[in-house]
């Protein structure tokens, strides 16, 4: 993963840019950041939008970054990805062997190198694979960005598999932050294969028994200052072996983004970039798994959304496997340009200590979601041997009877949370 | 609620005093308590026990206080209640009407004072006077210990019924503490009648649905100092008209305490003061209680138990409705001398840093339960215009894998945790 330089900030406009039509900007623009991209020559599809009042430029230069450029502050600030990247990756992929690709992780995947090789396309291999690559390309844009390290533990599970647990507490910029792997392997009773979808197919097992294996990689960072805002991602592949040995499969997954304080900007980027990866590959993903994601971080004793949301799906095993996993591929390539612009924005932005406070209660909403609502934490305690509650936040607050006061940016929050917006 | 003063604490004898014999002490102590306490002249019920390599003397003072020493740190110290208050209390509970004891609550009862007066036999009545008289009792005796005042507020829920809700945030001693009066009234569904109560009973309603009452008196106390254990206590009435106009009735009810570290001495008041108001009702009480305890505010997950215990009961509708209200009536007025000596005696402890994170951590542990187990909560969220959450401390924190050192008093904490202890 690459990171243009800050130095490539610009100041490239005066205020009377904004009175400009998007469609006369775009000839402009896209000479203009030819011109100071000087490792670039080309660039292509570069888009403007108008939100909240800003110009956005949407750019992919010929290295494949992915450039956001705003009017924010009259200043052309840049985030940028790696859309195309992933087009590097794959030939990268198909090119080098398991070995060679094991080399960028963090550690050796819980699966034997030697197993993964000979079964090399098998979906299993293929998801574990993803997840590794998931894990190491997010913790080093977290290292890069805090300057801490992260701890890694590999553990194993004496009912079968493991995981790959990176942490890092209390680091410069992130308070908590986790990336963490884990593949299950293992027998479930037909009930208990019954919780784990949230739909209705019943599966048959042998004497009732399930062999299945559960694999999937899953990230929440709690950064200090709270005008950087949490996130949380998590992308999972199940199969489960029948009575008759065919297979179940399906993916799951999501990522979503609990700010303290509302910036519209932030969230237009972090759900265009979801967007973005979802219209690729069905035109209703985004908006289906948008409100699912709002319906799922659903906090409903306190009425709110856990935070601006995001994306999220399950059971999701159609057109076919293979485009299925492209989807998810193309997910888990947008966790580090949906969040990683947000975090280098806010990284110097002071704060009051009420903000602090008001970010600390809304951890406690934080916890509250995780301890009683949410299916991935019931679906790991109810698995011996595995590592949960890794989500909670370092600190937690709950203040008796807290109301924001009207007006305040306290209050815009929590109506934002009481009523999900439309970002994109 | 009177207490002695703290000029009563006398270093009384020296080390060669652990070496007598319990039935040695008894009359030396007699005469030497009747001597320091000038106030008094008689002292009845002394009793010694020994625990823990410390010999605690237990007496009751002409004024009905009991008073508490121990040889401790070779210093008696003075620990001290009101068991006798409540027969004072039983006497002045009858001479007086309802208006004349509702002077001393925080504010009016929730049920307006004309019904009370009116229907001044029924258990409902009997109840609400006493959960509004526990209420006062012990707000009192914390604000006067704390120095710090409670905020009252008073709501009504449009469904049925109200409450009275006593809160300190940020105190000097308390860092949140809550004292709260609940009358509950409204309809039930027979599934709703039957998840309240424990047992299996069957509950049939008109149409499906039962008028209920449910009023209860319940207390969380968190304290700033780490060395000061937090206390959790509810006693409750519930009563369900059935289709055919019958009453089900049952009393529920319990006090626990919470330390951060282990107190022995501490322990045993708190158990021995349950065990001495248990005892007056039911030779098996407190055990039976005490065992209930230990596995109701259990943390599954993490295989702990959320502090030391206490005693716990639910659906207590035997041998007879006033025998069972008059037990209710000796546990609610434990709840002062179980925990204010506590306070007291740690009040001016000092501690470092670590131990105040390891209160955090306990926390943590104490949230999980709440939001997770607590059936409380659950039923509370389950009435719509309810108070709930009330419960959850000002601040936690979950560590990343956190585990003590071998052999430090964290780790013994953990080891009591793990393996529930007799401590009477």
């Amino acid at each position: 993963m690459q990171y243009l330089s800050q130095r490539n900030s610009r100041s490239l406009f005066g205020p009377h840019v904004r009175n400009f039509f998007a469609h006369e900007l775009l000839g402009v623009v896209s000479k203009i950041l030819s011109s100071f991209q000087t490792s670039v020559t080309h660039l292509s599809k570069v888009s403007l939008k108008s939100h909240a009042h800003r110009t956005i430029c949407l750019a992919i230069n010929s290295s494949g970054h992915q450039l956001m450029y705003h009017t924010g502050s009259l200043e052309f600030q840049r985030a940028e990805m790696a859309t195309k990247i992933s087009h590097n990756m794959k030939k990268k992929e198909k090119g080098q062997s398991i070995t060679e690709r094991c080399r960028g992780f963090l550690t050796t995947p819980v699966t034997d190198i030697s197993v993964l090789e000979e079964k090399k396309d098998e979906m299993g291999t293929k998801m574990e694979m993803l997840i590794m690559e998931t894990q190491a390309e997010f913790y080093k844009a977290l290292e890069e960005v805090d300057g801490g390290t992260f701890k890694v533990d590999k553990w194993e599970r004496k009912e079968g598999g493991g995981g790959i647990s990176c942490v890092m507490q209390d680091g410069n910029v992130f308070e908590k932050a986790g990336v963490d792997v884990t593949v299950l392997l293992g027998c479930l009773t037909e009930e208990a294969a019954k919780q784990m979808r949230s739909g209705e197919k019943v599966l048959k097992g042998k004497n009732g028994k399930l062999p299945f294996c559960a694999m999937g990689v899953s990230s929440v960072i709690h950064p200090k200052n709270p005008h950087i805002p949490s996130v949380h991602f998590n992308y999972r592949y199940f199969e489960i072996k029948e009575e008759d040995g065919s297979k179940q499969w399906w993916f799951g997954g999501g990522t979503d983004l609990t700010p303290v304080y509302i910036d519209r900007e932030d969230a237009f980027l972090f759900h265009n970039t979801l967007k973005e990866a979802c219209d690729k590959h069905h035109p209703k993903y985004y908006a289906d798994f948008k409100k699912w994601c709002d319906r799922y971080f659903y906090i409903r004793h306190r009425g709110e959304t856990r935070g601006i949301g995001g994306i999220f799906f399950d059971d999701l095993d159609s057109p076919n496997q293979e485009e299925v996993f492209n989807f998810i591929k193309s997910c888990t390539r947008t966790v580090v340009p949906c969040y990683l612009p947000i975090v280098k924005k806010h990284l110097n932005d002071s704060f009051t200590q009420e903000e602090k406070d008001w970010q600390q209660v809304r951890r406690g909403r934080y916890v509250e979601f995780n301890l009683m609502y949410d299916r991935g934490i019931k679906f790991g305690l109810s698995m011996p041997g595995c590592r949960v509650l890794m989500s909670l936040p370092l600190t937690a607050r709950w203040e008796f009877m807290h109301e924001p006061g009207k007006g305040s940016r306290e209050a815009e929050m929590l109506d934002v949370l009481r009523n999900p917006k439309e970002w994109v």
